[in-house]
């Protein structure tokens, strides 16, 4: 295990594999594609399941839980849905000792379980809307897999509604995309664009994928989060109807939308640096480190007194504080090993702080060093950790305004896609073979089809007139 | 769908069966041995989880997450393990459109994923004590399925540690026994048995497996969860070595526990009445339900505004309480409905009830009807709640005590299965051929070794001196 993090300037893939190991946040499992998703990983996880849990239950949705297994005969029933995950899934052929009369599909998403069940649960407008998500983990077979950004099996939420209207059904899927937008931008510090995907983009099954991208370090795009409104294709194949208050009976309207553990790597590739994680404070599983110092044994005791009081009282207040009291290692380790896994803010205290009643504060962020009084120390780090929340959002929405440009031509397009990178809008005659044409040639896709309509100009690749204007991007 | 609720006396399995439904807690699934868990079900396991999770962490593990796919040949490396696990297993073998050179197995439980990372990380006695758990689905291939109680997939938490020497590892896995034994008593209301199990119903591949027993209504024993030595079992099989202070490589000692959704089946089975679910105040997903009661128009504007407020007020006091303020349902209806799904108070308000300055509360337990004052509502409830608790519990624990009887011979023991049912404590010689020979002629088996040496009398089947008290009983 190398302790060395390969510099970003110098190999970003590599740099972003270093930081995850070093950052002791995950680790290629022995089953290809798979990871195991260490403790450091897994509190970052949990603290962005937190907001989005609590988010999604304000607006209504209860938590269930539908299985892992999906007959093979499920996924058949729509057409577009079962082309675009076959070659993806990972079959069960025997259980129990016996091969199976028909094979199992480990779900690599739950529209179609959830739409059979919901054939028999919904029957009449009483029982709509159905709100419904789901924490899970599924199954997508993954050729390239990378940490957290692809993987084999991840671990997500779906969420899955119904609704009597065409109308509610596409209320919900913009009502989840904001919550996702308020999660990257509010949790993560990470801006986002968000919009619809174009037609080639858009989840197999669904009417229309609506979506929230962010821009990495490296100039490349990540999509962060998908709200469906899967209208009534899957009502249509499952049969799902109700009666509805003028008594006909009606085919519901469906939607879905998830996040998954690929925000872990969101986090890494917006915010990291060449020294390792920098972690938002308000995902960090530790929000501030104390590293205790002294020389001889009889310093010991007063200074680990005293920090034992500080992080007690930090916890009290509500902060994510840890006192780093192993005796093993030195103080200079400790930081190495903190600043690594991207701790936000360290604390050091020593026999000399101790007599001037203050710690030294380092953020992990900018790295500057001040000295703190350790009298009401509870809200000066509070207020410091909303200041650090703030200044890498603001940082990352510099650096996305930075690498956003608009380009007229092809020409153009092409030299803003190498300088400043990142996104680029351009015109688009909006048909599949210009976008599949400007795939091919310059390796960006659409990530969001822009609200503007009948934009001027002509489209980059065919000149013929311009329909939408797209933002485009070289993408994860 | 049904809304008789057959009677417990009538036929259990059918009752559990009806309850589970009724109480919306959860479905058999298309999926044979699979099941839909609802939002009533899954809230009661979110219930329960947290304060097992806060507990674990108080204790200093950390959740971690291992892939769901296991190489077949990484089961193979415990003999014991691979044996009792073989013939439950669910098996991939085509994944990504090709067939797999090495099948999968879907984990179920992850000694043997984590055994083989853990020989990478624990390297020295400083990376030990190894403190894990995950939370995670696992898949175990079942003839027999029963909601909650047996099913293939099920939900769970499995901690695995892995420790310096043989009493921490022992001291651990007794810790997290007590844990469980907490969660039971203080949470589900459940009184429990705690011990180690007789060497036949040992974990696959552990030293010695403890476990909380409970008894159900029936009469019949459930498994609540277990904790097990493994002692350095799978150390062996993974090759987990750590230099120790003393400079020498030794083998790792590892222990691994777990509950399951098993316990939402037991939260049934323990406190469920002939009308439905009876949840215990503290985990279920509603505590007290308002239902607003007018008959005229006039009235209604002034009945639901006061509800509002009583149901906004008791939720800022931290109580999970509902405004079922659905127009199209009568009061009986919801009050029927409420019920079945196990709400622990009801209150009722109508416009008497709102001049006299009120609600009638309702308790589910014992369906007792008393007045309450709305001003100081929220303390009441508070109160109402924790009392509600302790009686449930009184309750399950009077009918433990009355449900545990001691044999001392065949003929008693068989007996006392029949009247009262539940426990018997016999004589054991000690000896696998008894422990079988007894579950062959009374279907009862070994649930607790007893923690009494060489006690007086002779073993109930074999007549030879006895080596231990066992506790017998008829299980799920």
């Amino acid at each position: 295990m190398s302790n060395r993090i390969t510099p970003r300037s110098e190999d970003f893939p590599r740099w972003y594999q270093d930081v995850c190991q070093a950052g002791d946040l995950a680790e290629n499992a022995p089953v290809r594609g798979c990871m195991v998703i260490k403790p450091n990983g897994y509190g970052l996880w949990e603290n962005i399941q937190a907001p989005l849990d609590r988010m999604f239950k304000e607006t209504g949705h209860e938590n269930a839980y539908f299985p892992l297994f999906i007959p093979k005969s499920f996924l058949d029933r729509e057409a577009d849905h079962v082309e675009g995950f076959s070659p993806e899934l990972a079959i069960v052929t025997h259980g129990g000792g016996k091969e199976l009369e028909e094979p199992l599909v480990v779900r690599p998403t739950s529209e179609t379980m959830i739409g059979h069940m919901w054939s028999k649960w919904i029957q009449s407008h009483r029982d709509l809307p159905m709100l419904l998500n789901q924490w899970a983990n599924v199954v997508r077979w993954e050729m390239r897999p990378r940490l957290f950004l692809r993987t084999t099996e991840f671990l997500w939420q779906e969420g899955h509604t119904a609704h009597a209207t065409a109308e509610e059904a596409e209320e919900e899927t913009l009502r989840m995309l904001d919550i996702y937008e308020r999660v990257c931008t509010e949790y993560l510090a990470i801006p986002v664009y968000k919009g619809p995907k174009s037609r080639a983009e858009t989840f197999p099954g669904a009417n229309c994928t609506y979506c929230v991208e962010a821009i990495m370090q490296d100039g490349k795009a990540l999509q962060m989060g998908t709200s469906h409104n899967l209208g009534q294709n899957f009502a249509k194949a499952f049969d799902i109807q109700f009666q509805d208050v003028d008594g006909e009976r009606k085919l519901a309207w469906t939607t879905s939308w998830g996040v998954s553990t690929r925000l872990v790597g969101a986090v890494v590739m917006a915010h990291g640096d060449d020294k390792g994680l920098v972690l938002p404070p308000r995902v960090a599983p530790v929000q501030v480190v104390l590293v205790p110092i002294f020389r001889k044994e009889e310093e010991r005791a007063a200074v680990i007194a005293e920090a034992s009081g500080i992080v007690e009282r930090l916890k009290q207040a509500g902060v994510r504080a840890k006192l780093d009291d192993r005796e093993q290692l030195k103080p200079g380790a400790k930081f190495f090993e903190w600043e690594k896994k991207g701790v936000p803010v360290r604390l050091e205290l020593g026999p000399r702080d101790l007599a001037d009643k203050q710690v030294v504060c380092v953020r992990r962020d900018d790295g500057s060093k001040t000295p703190l009084p350790i009298l009401g120390i509870e809200a000066a780090l509070g207020d410091l950790l909303d200041e650090i929340q703030k200044s890498l959002f603001t940082r990352a929405a510099e650096r996305t305004r930075a690498q956003t440009s608009r380009a007229g031509s092809m020409e153009e397009f092409e030299r803003m896609l190498q300088e400043p990178g990142g996104f680029v809008a351009a015109p688009w005659d909006g048909t599949d073979e210009s976008e599949l044409a400007i795939k091919e040639r310059t390796k960006a896709t659409i990530r969001i089809v822009l609200d503007e309509e009948a934009p001027e100009g002509a489209c980059i690749l065919s000149g013929k007139p311009a329909k939408r204007m797209a933002l485009f991007a070289r993408s994860y």
